[in-house]
């Protein structure tokens, strides 16, 4: 694959990840939206098939990384790390272009929410909210672009990113060994999509599962550029923890990996 | 593949995926149904299987289309135009045969639902009902057969749908370049049907993601035919957005596909 | 394939078919149930990966038919009857046994619903509940063998049922046609348990979506036979629509077939 | 396959197993989870993708039984006992590692759930709750470890885990005869995940269908053994039916294969 392939593939392929991804949370969030309120099991179906919508798309130029963390995966498997930048770019890029689309797609949405006005652009919208309903609201909106915990334990918090990250890695790591391994775009596709549903169930409860720095990072930044009425912070002391946890985990998996299965 | 088995085998997929897509939206919202209230999950997963079954039929005859933003971008990838026409047409008729069909299946609860009486043909059934009860019950009867926004702003209600509709068509484009390419009947059906759940949980929140313009209109137009009691107008004022949007991000997805991946 | 290995093979399978499928609404109904009010999502999936764990076993023996409508539109498109009465036999006798395990599995919770005391075997445990209880709670225990229309119509419930099974067959026969034709084991399989989940999702409401009479006639039996107490009638009026219904649209289905796919 | 990878397969994937299958019970269970109260159709995905993620990734190492009576059943197959220590030494010790994950993913929402107080290690923290509550929060904490009859009936409880893991089984031993069968890997490994999911949502009722021993055993001993405050007892009189059950289960499905499918 060459460098643009490469770039232009984890661009387009986390642009529609986060797209989707951070749909779904506008979706299940947002006021007037017809999804509000359609729990937990919508969100984790929602961004298994935004891992599979993305990894198929992009797939044919990529390999379809789209996540930090299985990049850093891979470089420690295989002990190539040239191209470690180009994904890690588009990857980054591509989250940020993601959320803004979010944004363009729930636009009324956005609004509605943070203002109580439906109508974008009346006199006074910003004025119609209390500081305490405004903050209710800034928080959950956060919560479409970026993880956040539940409980506010940096150790834990880490630990449950890593765990998370480890079994998404060793999922991806181990599929050159299975019959799928042969072309990531279609089953293996299904099955990894699926995986990050599971995941998504079961260890998405303290913090949101990240398991991946740019799904977090990216749109946490353009959170912090987008001209969002009564948004709130973008809460950067704990963006760290996404960005962290699941490179080590990445890097486990892959140590995991050459001394188990290699 | 021949005129007739293009015209015929969109014909019987768009009226599957419709009969099965209205259905699930007939069954979560009117009265004396066994699902009803079942949630957007429920409709999101209904429509992706509507999707994987109108497929998995139509594949053998026509190649499985079912969209004429899907034909549309087909056609620009290709530079092949001459069976669009067929293609359309087959797709807006089957859409009226699918909607059609929701209304045979559900003719008592439809009944029941805009008339508060159970049983059909009873004197004076069409009275018993307020004014205001017979608006709350016609607006989501046509949400039945077609899309409409939470909130109305032309500009972002087109640009959802164009935006949904440049990941559908995308991934569809992209298929070929993966290993489930060579034929779409099995495997790329299941993963068409998956990215269609996707669009629904993730982008379906602001205007109910047609996608497909014979998704929309082809059921509006059944629902401003069918002699359903106190129905209420079928919102033509909204109908364009549906059938441009998806049409407009056809053109776009098959335009990124031609710079990035062809 | 053998009679002998087409019998056992359909009595496993239609077996494993009622025992998951019964199952699901038993476990969605009962009182101890730790499934209860899961809702209708649970049992449109219940039903449809009770399809999948019934194909897939029973396929490398009989084909896995596990549906006298099935065996009718197969018998119809190839014109070979020879052994349906033997498909047909091994149906009923599988939907029996597995309506009869369902009530083994589900033991103390079906006493539990119906008698109020969660102790079987108690002095009196029949005379706990009031005539109007008894019947509020007779009626779900029906549904868990047999289907029953929300609203009792002939015409439409008729309809529903034939309209339901059309889509079913019509997939099925249509299979050899995809690349999944040639084994219908594993992917085929999974693409009609997923159809299945489909059409219960969308076309379920207004009859419960029986769209095969073994299933609806064999757990009928089987629920007038068991010692069930307080546990009313089974409801032997209904019982042809559930029958006829789905036989039609068998034979409409490989109708369909012959006249636009073959 | 050589008895390290044998053990070290089977020590991971059941791992993984525990950590996926447990950690959605916390998180559907536990105080301060983002997916508290998700319901059954998300225990009963998360377990199924939980097998998915776990048979995937330990397949090329071990074969990916993880569950003793999927091993017991194997053996009574094949006459072959020589691995069975092996197996079955991996996965009780991989049951035990994956339920202390889960208690490392969930470590703050444990103690929250099981004191009231978010923050770990504060004065006093085991002595905010009332012995009632105390009990109330303790059912639901040993649950995330090891399943519990509905209602106490151990007639009941043994025949519904026997059918249950009859189920299951008799589905993995038939795959050699699909055409999945030949690498239990990538499509085999998604169907067995989905019977799974069937098995929880139709059987899972009762007892909370343990369908392996170690699945049951290994996170119970780790209940007994992890200093969770006011956790209560294990339940130890009822650990046996979900290792007897199971393990009946697999040999009858071994019996009834070799009867019926050899």
């Amino acid at each position: 694959m060459s460098s643009s392939d490469i770039f232009i593939g984890e661009t387009i392929g986390t642009a529609i990840l986060i797209l989707l991804g951070g749909g779904v949370c506008a979706a299940v969030t947002l006021k007037a939206s017809k999804a509000r309120n359609a729990g937990w099991l919508a969100i984790a179906f929602g961004w298994g098939f935004a891992v599979l919508t993305a990894v198929y798309t992009s797939a044919p130029l990529s390999g379809a990384h789209l996540n930090p963390a299985v990049t850093l995966g891979i470089a420690i498997k295989d002990g190539e790390w040239g191209d470690v930048p180009t994904y890690w770019a588009g990857q980054l890029l591509g989250a940020m272009i993601g959320a803004a689309l979010v944004w363009v797609a729930y636009y009324g949405q956005f609004h509605a929410h943070l203002t109580d006005r439906e109508i974008v652009g009346g006199p006074g919208a910003q004025d119609t909210k209390s500081v305490e309903a405004r903050e209710a609201a800034a928080g959950p909106v956060l919560g479409i672009f970026s993880t956040g915990p539940e409980i506010r334990i940096a150790a834990q918090n880490l630990a449950t990113e890593i765990i998370g990250t480890v079994v998404l890695v060793l999922a991806v790591l181990t599929q050159g060994l299975n019959d799928s391994g042969k072309g990531l775009g279609t089953l293996g596709a299904l099955i990894t999509a699926l995986v990050v549903v599971g995941i998504g169930l079961s260890l998405g409860g303290p913090t949101g599962y990240a398991i991946n720095p740019a799904r977090d990072l990216g749109p946490r930044i353009v959170h912090a550029l987008l001209p969002l009425p009564n948004k709130g912070g973008s809460d950067w002391g704990y963006a760290w923890i996404p960005v962290a946890g699941p490179l080590i985990g990445g890097a486990v998996a892959a140590g995991i990996y050459n001394v188990a299965f290699a």
